[in-house]
């Protein structure tokens, strides 16, 4: 059982920006994203694209502004939990929480904060309700054990690179690989389109135009992928396992079933605290809805700060956390490692009385 | 009579990223600010220190803030006013406002944003009732015209840069020149203060440490200034003029006198829009308060943007601004200038239809 000040679920700009507001209040924070890196949508949907309206810098990329934030927040050394995805949340008799990964990690936390943005990156999946018995043996999302696949008669959906990648590595351990994908162009590397193409000419390979249409199964067993190829034409595919790469998409997931108000599959939330309907839960970010709400990275930076000093209040009843500036506090120049002793010390008079060897 | 859609009273950090906010919607800004340049706190208070809490941006001095905001508002051009006071406050029948400043300028604008942060700086005064009647012609708190002081005798009262500077450069010309100054350490510049120093030493001015208590008139003019001592003494100094150079300090002014609900000195807002209670004044950054309010840098950004929304949809009823993005949307990045002619014919396929030639 980890025990900590807070948790953040979500390490995209705004998550990331959390440690830093909760680090100057002195509180603690551990971070949890399903992703297998930080930086959410800005790493998923535009790491390379420019961003314009981040005050005071007048471009960057989504890349780089996780990066600048990474940097920022290294003084509170949060403790990232990268690759897992909560899975149980409860409040329990104190008013502290006990949360559980996927992973099997659990938690005692003092207040929860969810930075979740758009919800969990999960894969697109087929819309086959025949297929769904069949997901984690015959129809895959993911490789974990390629030696699976050895011998095997195998169908891989896409056209990206995980679809692209996996279909080149299998093509040298299954009987026989048929690449699916609905459209003529692939957004792969071209290196890897036209090792593809070239070895669907050697007869290494197959390539099919089309789109997924149904499963045949013997038993829990796939029999046949039923592709509808651009002439109407459905073709039958003999394979034993089916692997689909369409990308990811963001959703809700478990948050849904927390208990908290929403609204419009939004997180309903106190703009004053942005404490959610549950007290020592918060939610900050695009995840969040209150009055005049505008999915900005800068209104959820806005939102971190008030937030954290919600969250303090909820840790330390009483204990008020006054407003300092990084610019003149001591206090939080030391939390940020900016402020060396020896300035401290002609600050601060040494105690009149000398103290006594103990 | 000068016509625009806002104008910005105050060019602080948050003033500054009101300019772009707006301009990401089509909307143009003057900004009017009472100092000779821009930046508000950040350039007056802590143009060299160090800041460490705006998002993505680890570390910067307040000039360096100011430079970076500077940057980013440069594609829509805004015009500044600086050195200037908004003296009267007027809201016509279709809604939109007169303004006037200080050096006479008249505006027609649709809406107006007070970025103001803790208010106009103005010059520390003396508190002395009998003073008051000799403001502008004999108690003087800026030189204008420095014949003035040909051949007579002043007393220069302060211990920073403006009050060394101006003893220093009227020794020249005044027939005596008295620095009065309540402690015996300068913050002016080290050689400032040396070469006051010196001049005292040779009998070409005096100092004098202590509290400026008085002053005695004759009809209109001043006679002499009181100074009580350290010792407790008071000392009458013969002068015709008293210069004071107490340093800035930040002053409400005739904002207070516009009508807004005020709380605490602050100016009420709706936290979703930004709006005062009077419909077309809007609120931003320090000199705002709602529920929750903390004055943050960051917090000002958030809401100049959210103000932007409320402020278009006050000048233009009806015609909804959608939310778009940098990132992704031609429109706003046409008005940042950073999307070129090609690509949009690339993105935007060209008529089927020639257009025949005219």
């Amino acid at each position: 059982m980890i025990s900590c000040d807070t948790i953040i679920i979500g390490a995209g700009p705004v998550g990331l920006f959390q440690v830093f507001e909760l680090g100057l209040l002195g509180v603690n924070a551990h971070v949890i994203d399903s992703m297998p890196q930080a930086g959410g949508q800005c790493i998923e949907l535009y790491p390379d694209k420019p961003i314009y309206d981040i005050p005071a810098v007048p471009v960057c990329s989504g890349r780089e502004l996780i990066e600048r934030l990474q940097q920022q927040i290294r003084p509170f050394a949060p403790q990232f939990h990268l690759g897992h995805t909560v899975t149980a949340l409860e409040r329990v008799h104190d008013g502290r929480f006990r949360l559980q990964t996927s992973d099997g990690l659990m938690f005692d936390v003092g207040a929860v904060i969810i930075a979740g943005g758009l919800g969990a990156f999960a894969p697109r999946t087929l819309n086959l309700p025949e297929a769904a018995p069949l997901v984690g043996h015959a129809v895959h999302y993911k490789v974990t054990q390629p030696a699976l696949f050895d011998g095997q008669d195998i169908v891989v959906a896409g056209g990206g690179d995980a679809a692209l990648d996996w279909a080149l590595t299998l093509v040298e351990r299954a009987r026989s690989v048929v690449l699916v994908h609905r459209s003529p162009t692939f957004r792969a590397a071209p290196a890897s389109v036209e090792r593809m193409r070239s070895l669907c000419d050697g007869g290494c390979m197959q390539s099919c135009e089309g789109d997924i249409v149904g499963v045949e199964t013997i038993g829990d067993t796939l029999a046949q992928v039923r592709v509808r190829t651009r002439s109407g034409m459905v073709q039958r595919i003999e394979a034993s396992h089916l692997l689909v790469f369409w990308g990811l998409h963001p959703a809700l997931g478990p948050i849904a079933e927390w208990g908290l108000a929403m609204e419009r599959q939004q997180v309903a939330v106190n703009p004053s605290t942005f404490q959610t309907s549950v007290p020592g839960i918060f939610a900050v970010g695009d995840i969040n809805t209150y009055p005049g709400k505008k999915k900005l990275i800068l209104s959820g930076f806005h939102e971190s700060a008030l937030c954290a000093f919600a969250a303090h209040a909820y840790l330390h009843p009483g204990d008020k956390a006054n407003l300092q500036y990084t610019t003149t506090s001591p206090a939080l120049q030391r939390r940020l490692g900016v402020r060396d002793a020896s300035r401290d010390s002609v600050a601060e008079p040494p105690p009149r009385v000398a103290a006594t060897a103990a």
